[in-house]
């Protein structure tokens, strides 16, 4: 019961900070949309700047996990891991469109608390990009590149769906809430680490 | 001293806006940073919405008028047409970042206003790349590819420096602000452009 009721407030809250902003809603908006009393945001949040916290922590720390749990790959094959690490961030995050919308546009505020979300979840998403990068470069498997200009026209590609779903239904027609979008932009995606990234064409996924 | 002062008004607007966000921005708040009456705005913009909607008509007149002025390439070639389109729109986003990023940053909600926009600009847009893509494909220079997916690809890396600058600069130790960077930057798009659109690679800007 507790478990749902905290994932029913966060939901709520998600919805709403997306639609009328985090500005624009209040903890009462939450709560009637989530159909409980106001008190137990309080009770399991303090306030909306907690709620605010709860939400960016747990999303950063599953997405580190998707990166983490791609790195063993390394060893074996540098292009194969950041082709997994991709895949990995792409798919979380199209596992909560909602949430994920959130975090995207919230991310690109420059607040106290995005501050702090950048220095401890940012710089560690940078350090493992770095090393597959640097390891992809030394192993012959990696074009010369400049791993932060590389990662800003990663992020760049991996927020966009997130950051324009309505532009890429209505302008472009095309659905990023569905499975195929996914897979189809992943593949996109990996063309490019093929084509602009890998110095031999010939490694796949594994 | 009439331009000045609209041009003043709309200076310290956007500057609010990208601080404190719209909704959080009230006329008397521009009013007081740009040290004027607050009756003078709404002389030029009537209201908030006014002065948002002269915003983003002002700018993407002129961002369509930069593809506009490299359509003319296309005969030449689409690779040059296509490249010159992307330098056009990355130094236009770049003359002035505090713009771009207000601008980022709304049309990526949905809002009435955005909706209109988008079915204006973005489709005028959408119609300019697919005439150079399916023109590209036609004479050979480009790969068989999806005019939809490469458009998201190119857009979310045209929009980053704009919408996370604050990351690039703290997190990646890039200065997006500064010249070098848009020219780097340009150089890695363009770099993408040949490896994963065009097919023969010789080909370079004009």
């Amino acid at each position: 019961m507790r478990k749902n009721s905290k994932e029913t407030i966060i939901t709520a809250a998600v919805l709403l900070f997306n639609t009328k902003g985090f500005a624009g809603t209040s903890i009462r908006d939450i709560a009637a949309k989530a159909n409980i009393n106001p008190s137990n945001i309080g009770y399991y949040f303090d306030n909306k700047l907690g709620l605010l916290e709860h939400c960016l922590t747990t999303y950063f720390e599953h997405y580190l996990e998707q990166i983490e749990s791609a790195l063993p790959l390394l060893e074996e094959s540098p292009s194969a891991c950041l082709k997994r690490v991709i895949e990995s961030i792409l798919y979380y995050q199209f596992s909560d469109i909602h949430m994920s919308r959130f975090i995207v546009r919230e991310m690109s505020l420059d607040s106290q608390t995005v501050r702090e979300i950048m220095s401890t979840y940012y710089q560690k998403e940078k350090y493992y990009f770095h090393v597959i990068f640097e390891n992809g470069m030394e192993r012959g498997e990696f074009r010369k590149l400049s791993p932060a200009y590389a990662m800003i026209q990663l992020k760049g590609q991996l927020s966009m769906p997130f950051l324009n779903p309505h532009y890429i239904t209505e302008v472009l027609h095309v659905f990023p809430q569905e499975r195929y979008f996914a897979e189809k932009y992943l593949e996109h995606i990996l063309s490019w680490i093929d084509a602009a990234v890998l110095e031999n064409k010939q490694v796949a996924i594994s």
